[in-house]
């Protein structure tokens, strides 16, 4: 049978030893059948990957054309924004509790990704984020983020003050501990603990949710996601802007930050009979059927 | 010159005399420049009407190419559920406070009235929602709604209980005080005061939201607009769906509701020059510019 | 041994008829150890009740130094009603879900009951309120609240506005789906899906917690339970106010609601180990110890 | 006349030169007034204060049976805790929006003051918050608090874990941005902007504000202001505990934190007419009378 997928890389999350077991057991079960296996560089030592050559996260793109991921939503994270611009497709297989992203739990894993392989698979497109940090009319920084670019205080504890534009039309000027702008992927993480809504998967949307804002009026709004959101801090001697709570870039006054859809979505392929309200009222506790 | 719109109705908020002045010199206004006028039969005696003939609002959408709205945002809602199945275009006039739809004070009305004839104008499509009371499998009603479609309990006190479909998907079972279904343009109506985001009118988005729930996990969510929503009562001996707070049904147990994006949206007509987000501002008391 | 309690009510939820055998359970082993027992008239029939006397509701209070409760939060409240003016103190046990007051659970109802009746048990006050709805300055109806007194429109679906005093004082005016006036003890209860604060039982305060408000900065407030809240509706053609969710009276506009705490407070007795915030932990689901 | 208060010490915003003037105005009018004038070291040169004395904030309390500040809520805050050990009462005056504690408008500073020592004034007590951080068993730092002590992530992003106990008992372990523990002082600031609610200053009692948490059935708490607060981080690498948002202390894993009511209230002197309820209505932009 002809496999949609010939070069599949393994990631796993690195600092849980008792991954490793099941990142072997997946690699030996996909070689046997066929599969050219490769493995995340920092994911295992070579000790552990064993025959499977390591590969640089920067060559993964070019190198599989499908990515599995043994871990918890942090790691999907980060291997979704080294995948986007490569469209390499991404599954999921969790280790410790559901995750949201990684929907396949551990005990199913070599017949899940034998269907995936085998063509069964339900396809997700989910948008990416990108930020472009301008100072003084010149980009100091860029990055992509699959959850969320998060505007923060910093340690010092007192709150900062900006600006949001969007599409060059002024939004609102607002002083809090900071503004999260999140996709829908990150709609069910930081942005929901700060009073964001839950935006489904297909919504075209960013939301844009304030944190603590100290006007009482601010409330969370949702965009299209064809918009430019530009954050321009005016007040703030800490201030950070986050990407998915992984890298940062501090902020000086006057800064501004410009943010834009990603051109590329990241496809998450996830076992026929998923179900993402199944997946949001198990991970929320929502109420089950009455009846 | 060639214009537009050729046959214009005109709406007033019935219970303010005051506007009927304004009705009148908008109709004069209009008339002298070649528009044949048609005054809306519940806005306006024969006597007020004068020379324009009176017509009933479910004749407005054949007879008429453009409705004008002197009143509020609540006389708007009650013409948009009338017009949107002909796809006649509405402008709304503020006879107060401006509103989130009326958003041409009174004192600009005839400049701003003769640029939109003249073609000069922003478009703006808002979608409305379609719904469906179904008990025994037979309708036994069915409605539209511009802003929302709102299940709530009755005088009696006690919350409801129902569960929540997506696309025939089991989404929740909920006990609360009610459901907010809103549309972007309900969004900013009572789905606010319930804790709702903001949906932007571009979004093509539906908005659920709690009203009061018991259980403290359940947050407002948006759906693409090309989902069904069904709502099925499974307790409640009081309970009603309101469309729009203009209209209801009242539910019987185990009675259900489909709600859909209606096929037709309903055009806004707005002035050169209109921007959501200067009103939104103005309207929520959001923070202006600091620098 | 002396007994603390001489005559003892039993009072059970009306419609659980499994409950009958545990309530005559309860009764034979408070008999056979000298109690004399009597039981509530809407509990139980004559046969249901065997030997035991049967007593009126309005009775109880005179002839009982004990009630104890066999069924939920909602019976806990009507009982607490019936008895504060007589300083008699209540005892739950309950027979479904743990309760907020009915913390005794069923199994262990014996042994609970025993140590309660031989003086172990931590005794806990709990404040009531007590209402007076004026109409043209005479008084039209009054009723005691031991969760809350909730302002509300009814079926038709507007809001309601009013405005509200503190001690004479103006506080607000408000326009919204009503208004809750919470007791510590109701702070679990409705206020809390509202978003109100959890007000410790052992402060002297109520809260006013808004239902839906129409303006975005209204919240909650906790005053000192010394002071007089006063309603008075402005608008509102079906707003009601409800007593603990259990009775209720129609609302005219311009009647004016005096809400004061009421002079005696109601005393629930615990078993040794009670603990209130074990309690609050397990009903709301709140993370337990990470270490 | 005999004057309450004989030394009073003046305190401005360092920041603000223009409040110079008013300073030495207030100083020369209560000097002509027989009142001996102290002024704040910290709020004046040697050059701008002419005349009157300097003096150490530390020594303000035993020197001062007044003080008197002209500035904002901040400057109001930094000079509670100073002056909490020492019973000497506060009066604000402020220099721009009408603060929350400092009531007085410029304008009205001259005849307000003049009143307030001729004993014409309504005194208010609010309580302070004492902290203790300890590590190891030793104490390694410790502060007062006039509105809040606040747990928070620092700059890193990411959420911080914790313990909190009251009295001993466990309340819950939480995962999030942090904690507000706040006076009903500081009910009104941050606490607010984090959804905790508003506490009326004559109520005995703290709030416990998450913010951010991650858990969605986290809700604001408030207890008597008898109990003891023990916070425990147990997870966070760069936390810090923050004290009125004027000083800090970073925190360690397994730091504990013991929060008590100091045992002096903070005595704040209004003019006769003050209304708390008046002031919160401004401040929040609440409804006025309807009618």
């Amino acid at each position: 049978m002809e496999r949609l997928f010939k070069h599949v890389c393994l990631v796993a999350r690195h600092s849980k030893p008792a991954i490793l077991t099941s990142l072997r057991e997946l690699a030996d079960h996909l070689a046997a059948n066929g599969v050219t296996v490769l493995i995340d560089k920092e994911s295992a030592t070579p000790e552990e990957a064993g025959p499977y050559p390591l590969i640089d996260r920067n060559d993964m793109g070019k190198m599989a054309d499908l990515a599995i991921v043994l871990g918890g939503d942090g790691t999907m994270l980060s291997i979704a924004r080294v995948l986007a611009p490569y469209r390499v497709p991404l599954v999921g297989i969790n280790q410790g509790r559901l995750g949201f992203m990684t929907d396949i739990p551990l005990h199913e894993m070599l017949t899940a990704v034998d269907a995936i392989l085998s063509g069964d698979f339900l396809p997700e497109d989910r948008i990416l984020l990108q930020a472009s940090v301008i100072r003084e009319e010149a980009e100091v920084a860029n990055a992509l983020a699959f959850n969320d670019v998060v505007f923060s205080r910093g340690a010092m504890g007192s709150m900062i003050e900006f600006e949001v534009f969007v599409d060059r039309q002024f939004l609102y000027s607002q002083r809090s501990d900071g503004l999260i702008v999140a996709t829908p992927t990150g709609s069910t993480a930081y942005s929901l603990a700060s009073g964001g809504p839950i935006l489904h998967p297909t919504l075209q949307a960013i939301a844009l949710v304030p944190i603590c804002p100290q006007s009482l009026s601010n409330r969370p709004i949702a965009l299209n996601d064809q918009c430019e959101v530009e954050f321009m801090l005016t007040r703030g001697l800490d201030a950070r802007v986050h990407f998915d709570g992984q890298s940062h870039c501090d902020l000086m006054e006057m800064d501004r930050v410009m943010i834009r859809r990603y051109r590329n979505p990241l496809r998450i392929l996830h076992p026929v009979g998923y179900n993402y309200y199944d997946m949001l009222r198990h991970k929320l506790h929502w109420g089950e059927r009455l009846l």
